[in-house]
């Protein structure tokens, strides 16, 4: 394991396969395609069109456990499973997130995977790739535009500029724009208020485009926007100010997915990547329900652990695709699991049994509220070089005494070849139907919404409100917004509402304190908790390593 | 000319050649293309590579006189003229700049031409094209936002946060974030300070790829970029936050030129697009030498009239070129004459010869100007439908009486066919070398290269510096920018720096009134009167009628 190279350094020197030919494994021709130099293509709307109502191929799920700084390689598992389907003779496609520019420049990068278990062209995927999340921030500051030379202009709809919820973006981590003042400057310079930039993913348009299942129903979406509030308090959307068409139009080729390989030469779509939080964090549903059409096996990712991305993927985006995963992979370190079990990340090399019995227990109720839904759960454990034999028999063992499939993954070490074990857990529920079922029905009021939630997938005791968020969910309901999924915002590495509390905590109760209805999306967000929808960059920033050669090659991405 | 349908529907009918069959027009290889669907195409680094020093064809510069609500065509006659160029069997191609999505949301956009002398895919180009505008808007940002994490992580650098020089930009018309306080709520939040967004093409970063002659050159350039002082009043650059090379990462693709085609299949780069007030207003460096390197014939343009986009073409850009126009074509239409001779718009339909007579007055000065550089003008009198036979004489005769070179072109109405009469005055020019020089020398200091802009191009007595403007001055000097040619910034409507004075202005003196040096770029910017780096939007904005059908082709966009 030692001697794989850097990420970088095996995607650069990957031999990578003409797109079109990439594109002919799942039967489709040149004609399909808008290329986007040799390597990324986006599929055209005559193909997307061409595709309703045809035969699905079945849907694998990767979720994880409560993420911990020490990592758990959820995509890398996901790319190298796909590779190891297509290894195997499954005709395969592989259905990604677009990574942020923001955590790129910040921290590090990306959601392509790692080691031998890769999307390329990595560099180009994290930089600007085919330019989705520009359009995206594009959109939503035209609109922010738009609102403020209405209000500029003579306000004729009485937008009350102490009420407007809609922020401005950037694909950055920029925590100046956090709260800002605008329109400064005088009569001439626009009607002074406050407002704040989040990151391009936390935007309600890329939760939308996500969502949309044609440009037909994006802008439908987006003409339902609730931008703000008039000075009688009544609802402003996007249609009042007549700019649907506009911002759609902006958006009429991020809606396509793209169309990359693997170091494998696996089929992958990467498209949309809504933030896990505030948003669903799932990728479009127009890739999923694409590469279901195209190919025989499916294997997807959702943001963080399973009580938020895989939630909201079988809550939110399924009673949109009308299709339910039919094994869900729930992926795991020992590392990460000692970790849950109380060690600092100095003594993750160490091997300690008792942490692990300990933090296995965070993988348990994972793994119970895959369950709950219907659907069996694989546990794929991702072999790190520090783990002991000794380790990797505990989490087996755990598995075999609670009838849980288990898997040893390898895929970043050895690309798909890693992946055969898991491949050969998930096989068999290929082949059986699963009673899938929701944690909650859309009829259910929104507060039993949120208190199944709390209960079935988090193991609170209840929820309480704050007196804010009591006002809120009595106005939603007046709206009419009670027949929507709720999406809970809350932080990712503890299930419960308190970051502190890993492990398996217990005896809490949840605090909503505030709702955000997404009209245009189709949910109400739950606020727990701080919830961050604009990053900072940390004290070295990884821009600071980046670098670009005289021939166009990037540097230090990673 | 009547029956010519909209812009956008002669775009739409238009049978577009594939951008390899374009390409191979001037010698190109598909392996020398990085795709962008079926009709655009980026230039790849190898083949940039493979160009210098090769010989180089002739180059025409397409400019007009001071622009007035009427419209004189630049880009229509810039693309019939190249049209014109390739019908009588030139290699010919076309190197225009880039739209900005302000002005196409807010009034009309484009510069993409007009009737049968328009470059394709119209609508792709005016929205969001190859992503550059969105590479250099998120380049601009990282810097602003590395810039507040800097002083907000402990500000080694002793960064001013009131004396910060470098703005963030938005693509997009946006008054509201003309003036903006940012860094607001709290300790973690940042440090306030005050801030502002200019549109994206009035940003550095924009200039500067204009002028790069290839990646390294861009680097360089990137690094000297001023972005503000420190608490001792030190320059503090890029370089000192070590963060060029990441800059310039996110410029990889942005600086390679796009290549596409206009309506009758000429080979069109078009690629950079700066403003001409605050910056120098032309195409990029490297396109122009591409284009120059591949054909025997370029036909460019340069923003706004001769005294703006031309002399900067001519007193800027060639000292990076070292290649200067065999021509200079100077456009004009009777409707923007008689408005120099104060006919309003509204007027613009009557036959007004009194009014033509005056207003040629204006034309007549930009035609000294660009004989004032040792270069013969052309002078192009671009027909509309209400134009009488009468008037077009009077223009004609003028220039005869005054030994100029005259064409009418009916390019709008005939595409090439309509340029013909232009080709022929060209061509002798293109025979014979002519005597270039410059309106300043870079020896000259930076008053007198001012001075002899104003005196010699605007027909100014001279120049008043403000007081601010008069240390500004003397600290330029001191830091050594006096090697540096001037970039006035200075109203497009008028020869003088008062915008109510059209026609052809005497007796009046240039104020300055404040100084900016543009050290990476190159330039040091002279502010004249009020100059405008974030345009608003109009109370209708063009917004409103733009929409998308289902297969997504744009609609309302003209």
């Amino acid at each position: 394991m030692s001697n794989v190279p850097t990420d970088i350094e095996i995607s650069q020197k990957a031999k990578m396969i003409p797109i079109q030919d990439i594109a002919s494994k799942v039967g489709l021709s040149a004609e399909n395609l808008e290329m986007y130099g040799k390597y990324k293509a986006k599929l055209s709307y005559d193909l997307l069109n061409s595709l309703e109502g045809k035969k699905e191929g079945k849907l694998i799920l990767v979720t994880a456990i409560n993420p911990t700084p020490a990592g758990e390689g959820k995509s890398t598992v996901t790319v190298g499973l796909g590779d190891a389907f297509q290894k195997v003779g499954y005709k395969t496609m592989i259905a990604l997130r677009e990574p942020s520019l923001g955590p790129t420049m910040g921290i590090k990068g990306g959601a392509t995977g790692g080691g031998y278990a890769q999307v390329v062209p990595m560099d180009e995927i994290n930089l600007h790739f085919t330019g989705d999340l520009h359009a995206i921030t594009t959109a939503n500051n035209a609109l922010s535009a738009l609102i403020d030379n209405h209000i500029h202009q003579g306000n004729t709809l009485s937008i009350d500029p102490r009420r407007v919820l809609w922020k401005r973006v950037v694909d950055l981590n920029d925590r100046a724009l956090r709260n800002v003042l605008v329109g400064l400057g005088g009569p001439i310079q626009g009607v002074p208020r406050e407002d704040g930039f989040d990151i391009t993913v936390a935007s309600e348009i890329m939760a939308i485009l996500c969502l949309a299942k044609n440009l037909k129903d994006l802008k439908q979406r987006i003409s339902n926007i609730v931008i703000g509030y008039t000075y009688e308090r009544e609802v402003v959307k996007v249609k009042d100010l007549g700019v649907e068409g506009a911002l759609t139009l902006l958006l009429k080729d991020a809606l396509k997915p793209n169309l990359v390989q693997t170091l494998e030469g696996t089929p992958t779509l990467i498209h949309g990547g809504p933030f896990a939080n505030i948003a669903h964090g799932c990728n479009s549903v127009i890739a999923t329900k694409t590469a279901l059409s195209l190919a025989d096996v499916v294997v997807t990712e959702a943001g963080f652990g399973a009580d938020l991305g895989a939630e909201k993927f079988l809550n939110i985006k399924t009673r949109i695709t009308e299709t339910n995963p039919s094994a869900v992979v729930v992926v795991a370190t020992i590392r990460a699991l000692k970790m849950h079990g109380g060690v600092k990340k100095d003594s993750l090399k160490e091997e300690n049994i008792d942490a692990l019995q300990t933090g296995l227990m965070n993988l348990a109720k994972h793994v119970e509220n895959v369950q709950s839904f219907g659907i069996e759960p694989v546990v794929a454990l991702n072999k790190f070089i520090f783990d002991t034999p000794e380790e990797v028999s505990v989490v087996k063992s755990w598995c075999e005494n609670n009838g849980v499939r288990f898997a040893l993954t390898e895929v970043w070490e050895k690309g798909g070849a890693g992946g055969e074990e898991l491949v050969k857990q998930i096989i068999p529920l290929l082949k059986k139907d699963c009673s899938f079922t929701h944690t909650y029905d859309v009829s259910d009021s929104l507060q039993t919404k949120m208190e199944k939630i709390a209960k079935n997938i988090y193991g609170a005791k209840g929820v309480e409100f704050t007196s804010k968020a009591k006002k809120q969910l009595v106005e939603c309901e007046r709206q009419g917004y009670g027949i929507f999924p709720v999406c809970m915002a809350k932080t990712p590495v503890s299930l419960s509402d308190d970051p502190t509390k890993i492990g398996r905590p217990t005896d809490f109760v949840i605090t909503v304190r505030e709702l955000r209805p997404k009209v245009g999306a189709g949910f109400v967000v739950a606020l727990t908790g701080d919830v961050m929808t604009m990053p900072g960059l940390p004290k070295q920033p990884a821009a600071l390593k980046m670098d670009v050669d005289e021939n166009g090659n990037a540097m230090g991405l990673f």
